[in-house]
């Protein structure tokens, strides 16, 4: 089975809007053993939809369509795909009501134009959209599948999680490419690369490198049946293991705070946050994580002078002495959010996230991390780069990886 | 002009980099005038490159390909151009030696693959690299642009940035697409449809919607000369807004953040935030903006029972009696921000972010928020679907919502 893959929307060829389905649907594709031909972005336009759907068909057993399925005039998808195949559009009396249920429960009149969204291609099977108004498709004509997703990722990955690839790998039994990932913190991508090498001689399934700020994904790529692949990928993971140690952090879609959540639910550990140039970013991406609430107690995001004194209760001379961006005052926050939230772990982040230097002359990109526990403080001083957004990041994935390592050994 | 965007390279179809190139270069054709007809992203394949090529030749003024660039011998798009275009490939001498002086520079001695890049497409121009080996290249053939660019983003954007796109500019002179976004917010994309329609025959330049969450961008796209086209634009914006009042609140790239900003900056008012539910989002999209540390003092993410008492100082009373996802609970955190951070402004936001309901039994989605000064607090009662994230993100926005109407009015 092969794929192609079509994203509708002038908001995707204007720019407007990042299409992250087309990757999104890629890796998931791929993953299940089914190659995508090639992806292409066409305008809300229905000669547009069809003619790359047609060629599609020709090339592929699978056409993949997202987006055009709103309920604007400009939405043509539906409109196109049963032009394209002489199929007619009727009204789904079912989902017309559950669309009339989704309005009323949110206290609105369902516009006129929504009704649209009911129109469905006769001989189709409706994808349930948990999150939103349009219906996905599904469609089986001439020993090719068709199916229509919408636009909205948060619509399109759960519709496509849950309904659409169980179908996909089902249908395209016995034939999945075997990957495996490893996920990587505290060695770049060369250093990694130099390690493996070091190795000597890999007659092991090939390795491939992502990077993505700090971390780096190492992906194992099997070949041949299930069985064989997957003995061979086992062998390639233990010799990395070997030599990588705990810079594995995880494997698949693992990312550093599900390790976290992970290790603090498994012993029972709470948590708190002290942020001050990262924001609240690291404690959003904690709270991402479902069951969050079970290990993470809260959180200060102490970012002027004032609330590290008078909301953190951080001593006003420690400041004074040591600078807002210091070591002794990372450490301080850290403690502080332990005896606030009354938690087992504390992180402490203080930093400059520019555009600007602060008043003491300190370079944008110093930060200082720090852990503590009842017994320990650790902290780390970092040199980041890459502007306001990657500080903050960077920040808040070394203080992860920070707790990870002290998760371990407690 | 117009324009079609080539995509070459295997990892891009299985999703391993995202395809970031396509939008930095749909964003920057459309700001320049060029539409995008279609992207396309092909395998590392000479014979689907080439067909892709000739197809938007056929289709479009100017073709742009990214990737395929490198020493390897899976980079085939200098082959590929050069096969359908009937041209040779000749040994660029000097493209040779600054590879050369490159590694060299770096006491790498040069790989003999390497040697692959400094092969050119016979009649075109090379287009600098200032961060990589990879030439670039241009060439004008029967009237047809063709642009060949490195696949990664930091070497194709400083190169597309610095010479490709002052030459389309130029080349494109006197028809430029004006293009004004406003930015709205508080009414989905039906409803502003509806309203937009009611205001009867709209012989103005056309409006397209692209929803993002809660906010909607009405693009007016206006066409013809710069001068006729600001008239038309002005116009159409001045019925708008009068039909849409304070739901749009900005125009271009400015965000919710960004307006709520502005407003505080000039007003000279402080801003904190108490969050459940959000955890922590609203306070890293604030302190996303250069300058925020001179409005905002600082937020609490108050994620447990105890956190909302002992660190927020809220009454244990109000909160037996009314439940933590609450009205009164919403105000109260509001208002004990203000008090803990000692500001103008004070935000609440709690509510079931899910995927679990809480003991109380409140459903998944339920979410208040309130805003308090010292003379007023306002607060919502929401019902969000979409998930653990697009919950908290909309509650993020209509707390910015809200603190922008407020703001309006001080």
């Amino acid at each position: 089975m092969q794929a192609d893959i079509i994203c509708v929307g002038n908001e995707l060829l204007t720019g407007l809007i990042e299409n992250s389905n087309a990757g999104f649907l890629s890796r998931r594709l791929w993953s299940a053993g089914i190659p995508v031909r090639e992806v292409r972005v066409v305008a809300d336009d229905e000669r547009a939809i069809g003619e790359a759907l047609g060629k599609a068909l020709q090339e592929s057993d699978l056409a993949i369509l997202t987006g055009g399925l709103g309920p604007t005039d400009d939405d043509l998808t539906r409109e196109a795909v049963a032009a394209i195949l002489g199929l007619e559009l009727v009204l789904n009396q079912q989902w017309f009501e559950k669309m009339d249920q989704f309005f009323s429960m949110r206290g609105i009149k369902m516009p006129d134009n929504n009704r649209k969204q009911a129109l469905v291609i006769k001989g189709s099977t409706i994808l349930e959209n948990k999150r939103g108004t349009a219906p996905g498709a599904m469609l089986n004509t001439d020993g090719k599948f068709i199916i229509l997703l919408p636009g909205p990722p948060h619509e399109l990955q759960i519709m496509f999680d849950e309904q659409v690839l169980p179908y996909l790998v089902k249908k395209n039994q016995g034939k999945l490419t075997t990957v495996k990932t490893l996920k990587c913190i505290g060695l770049g991508e060369s250093m990694l690369e130099e390690r493996i090498k070091a190795i000597g001689k890999w007659d092991l399934p090939p390795i491939s490198y992502v990077a993505r700020g700090f971390e780096v994904d190492l992906q194992i790529k099997g070949s041949g049946d299930l069985e064989s692949a997957s003995v061979l990928i086992d062998e390639a993971e233990k010799r990395l293991r070997n030599v990588l140690g705990d810079h594995i952090f995880g494997s698949g879609d693992d990312t550093l705070a599900d390790i976290v959540a992970k290790l603090l639910t498994e012993k029972k550990l709470t948590l708190s946050l002290a942020e001050s140039c990262s924001g609240g970013l690291l404690s959003d991406t904690i709270t991402d994580i479902p069951g969050s609430s079970k290990f993470y107690r809260g959180g200060m995001v102490a970012y002027s002078l004032k609330a590290k004194i008078e909301a953190l209760g951080l001593d006003k001379e420690l400041l004074d002495r040591e600078g807002e961006v210091s070591d002794a005052v990372a450490r301080a926050m850290a403690e502080g959010a332990n005896s606030l939230f009354k938690t087992d772990l504390g992180v402490g982040i203080t930093g400059i996230a520019g555009p600007d230097s602060d008043l003491s002359g300190s370079p944008v990109g110093l930060v200082y991390v720090a852990v503590a526990t009842s017994k320990l403080c650790e902290s780390r001083k970092l040199n980041f780069g890459g502007g306001r957004r990657a500080i903050k990041e960077r920040a808040a994935q070394i203080a992860l990886d920070m707790v990870r390592k002290i998760l371990i050994n407690i």
